[in-house]
């Protein structure tokens, strides 16, 4: 039931540099983006369209969509909270849109003070122009296996989400683990549910590496046959509120674990290192990614490491 | 097929802390022992009794043993390469001796120059000794999944391997990733095969998180009916080769995995957690466990992380 190849979107670049508290320089961001769609990142999340007030580090989304490459080919995504941050996106000529809405009543709440089906609801205008416009759009679900107020949060809120997002029109809805409590079993569980209301082959797993149990939860849902996964090169995107905690799954450690799966990527996994390590000495900051430090210790020194 | 309970074996004592440059002090080797017997772990792997020439930060094994406070029903291991090694776990009342070999003929040979056949001939007397004396024997097979030197492993030489374990009468066998490079596709395989020639509940699965992937491979063999996992308390036994490449499996990160299946383990992952705290502080390093890393940071500052 696994597929043969999948998809890997590519995070790094907005999720993973987002709370970055340096401003990283539009150049740096520019060129991350350029080498990862060389790389053979189909789709890269590349800015946010958000309020530069909200989040300082995206407030050159627009330059960074101008100033990239584009590969043929690749997926441009960006970030729109508002209609906005769509017009803005649209303008940069971004070839997906990212709309978002939690699974945890209690998370929609206390973090935006209204409830999911509203929150959900906002982003009609949002839905309705880029539908018009042709430019794909993407749903993202966040606190899909666990919520840090509620705790549990149950699949058929999820699927609730899902199904209010297939309404809007979404291309693509993203289950993520935003905090990374989730495991292998309740992976399963969701993502079997949420297939029985949308296309599986459009269905993708984010999941973060807070608790270690990242690439078990691809494994999972490689064998729920989910073709589509985030990750984030070097594994950016460390939790900003505690120290030493891992975010976002990194691209190398799911691109080792493919390569051994002989699972198709189309990712150059030797390109893919170097990419960890130049941004990683860009922010100043070890890479999280433990394929990505090993494979990099073995080129660099010749040692095999760990032995 | 996945069982509904496993066995989790605790290397840091050993295995995690054998490789430490400074010398960890034997009361905090026996703290460390006795406080994961007491969080309940049933095997803790607590020392070797191997020339101090050899690993000088084992030369205290002798009084580590003598000072721990034994658990009923706690099975203290120690590693013995040789009749002499054997003589003093003996006197130690030890009640598991472990010997051991690769699955790489480069690997053996390299490392101590001789076949994998003659290597594991030599264990001979120590494993009639091991059951004149009533002691359990334990098996434990390097390279399992990947050889530094040879790369490729054959599946038949793991397989050769357990067999002549099995001849000198191991009681448990530990397939051991060494150096992290298996994923989930090859794991399945190899203990798939090696179950065929040795009792699959007495096999046991040793994986290094080097690559990101242990976890994902404790998940892919208990999908293969695998109950036993090494695991090693704050991920002790980081690379003494390469900076920042990590060893062992975390034995938070597979507790945690385990909770989340509904697999009983026994295991108190409070107490655990602490106990990463703890040897973690004493030897001056961070954790290496994310799950261990993420529990504290919510149990000492009350955050959520990475939300």
């Amino acid at each position: 039931m696994a597929p043969t190849k999948v998809k890997i979107v590519e995070v790094g670049p907005r999720d993973g540099l987002q709370n970055e508290k340096e401003f990283v320089a539009t150049e740096t961001k520019i060129e991350l983006v350029n080498r990862l769609s060389q790389a053979g990142l189909q789709n890269v999340e590349s800015a946010s369209f958000v309020s530069p007030k909200w989040v300082p580090q995206m407030a050159d989304g627009a330059a960074v969509m101008a100033g990239i490459a584009r590969r043929p080919g690749t997926i441009y995504s960006v970030l729109t909270p508002n209609m906005r941050g769509f017009e803005g996106a649209l303008e940069a000529k971004a070839d997906e849109v990212v709309i978002f809405g939690a699974a945890s009543e209690a998370f929609s709440q206390k973090n935006i003070n209204c409830s999911i089906a509203e929150s959900i609801a906002r982003f009609e205008p949002v839905a309705k122009a880029a539908k018009e416009a042709g430019v794909r759009l993407r749903g993202s679900i966040s606190c899909s296996l666990g919520c840090p107020y509620q705790g549990e949060v149950p699949v058929a809120s999820v699927v609730d989400v899902v199904e209010r997002m297939k309404a809007l029109g979404c291309d693509e809805i993203d289950i993520a683990d935003t905090i990374g409590v989730g495991t292998a079993k309740r992976t399963r569980e969701v993502v079997a549910a949420v297939s029985k209301v949308f296309p599986r082959e459009r269905l993708s797993g984010h999941f973060h590496d807070t608790y270690g149990q990242a690439v078990a939860n691809i494994y999972a849902a490689l064998q729920e046959g989910i073709e589509i996964y985030h990750a984030s090169v070097a594994g950016l995107g460390g939790c900003p509120y505690a120290k030493g905690a891992t975010g976002n799954v990194a691209t190398e450690d799911v691109v080792y674990l493919m390569n051994g799966l002989g699972i198709e990527t189309g990712i150059d996994l030797d390109q893919l290192i170097e990419i960890g390590d130049f941004i990683s000495r860009a922010i100043g900051k070890p890479s999280a990614s433990r394929a990505g430090r090993a494979l990099l210790a073995k080129k660099r020194d010749g040692v095999a490491p760990c032995v």
